[in-house]
């Protein structure tokens, strides 16, 4: 058994190749294999958003705080609010973040395959993520 | 894509024969195949466990509020407060649940090893709880 106490894993900054604006990233966990799931606790300032992306084997958010978006491609963008819970199937190519001018939190949990949790794609424009 | 809105999942409670006392159950994912992670926010009243249980590909706690308890099989009973994360590795022989006194939630994930994601055992007895 491994306990990682509060205040002992040290917050870190997610890419801004892969993201627009400031993003911050808490990990929670990384189970060791045979199992495959990791999560982190992802906060976006207002209007920081990813980058269109997928994953191999899809993605689970929690919303926890604030007030978020998410979109997949040729979709509709759609409001996120706390206690929404967002099922991305693999291979969805989508993005998710903020609301314009409302910060957003989420846990996000994916599964790796053969490694690789994400495959990232072009960064979300102003006119895609004004809609 | 699939959002499931806070409010539409039903909270349910937990089995008397594999917890004791009050435990409220809220679903929040279960990832299709290939993947294979589940997920669920738990609330323990105070002085709920569940009872001495493994999990084939182990087991990742989250806790969001309150103040509980955890205890690996022939290990010391550890104290739990938000923003703890919690690791059981396969096969562990473990209980989790509530301080004596004060109420405790956490999310808890598990994947799936063909189908079943725990095998339970006999109930923590009030005097294993009180160490």
């Amino acid at each position: 058994m491994d306990i990682k106490r509060n205040g002992s894993q040290p917050s870190g900054k997610a890419s801004a190749e892969r993201f627009t604006g400031p993003v911050r990233v808490d990990a929670l966990f990384d189970s060791p294999a045979p199992a495959r799931a990791s999560g982190a606790s992802v906060t976006f300032e207002p209007g920081a958003r990813t980058a269109w992306h997928s994953h191999p084997l899809g993605q689970t958010l929690i919303i926890t705080a604030g007030c978020g978006r998410v979109q997949r491609w040729d979709g509709p963008i759609e409001e996120l609010r706390p206690g929404d819970v967002v099922w991305i199937p693999p291979g969805e190519k989508h993005w998710h973040g903020a609301a314009p001018t409302t910060a957003m939190t989420h846990i996000a949990i994916v599964e790796k395959l053969d490694g690789k949790s994400a495959d990232w794609m072009e960064q979300v424009s102003d006119e895609q993520y004004q809609g």
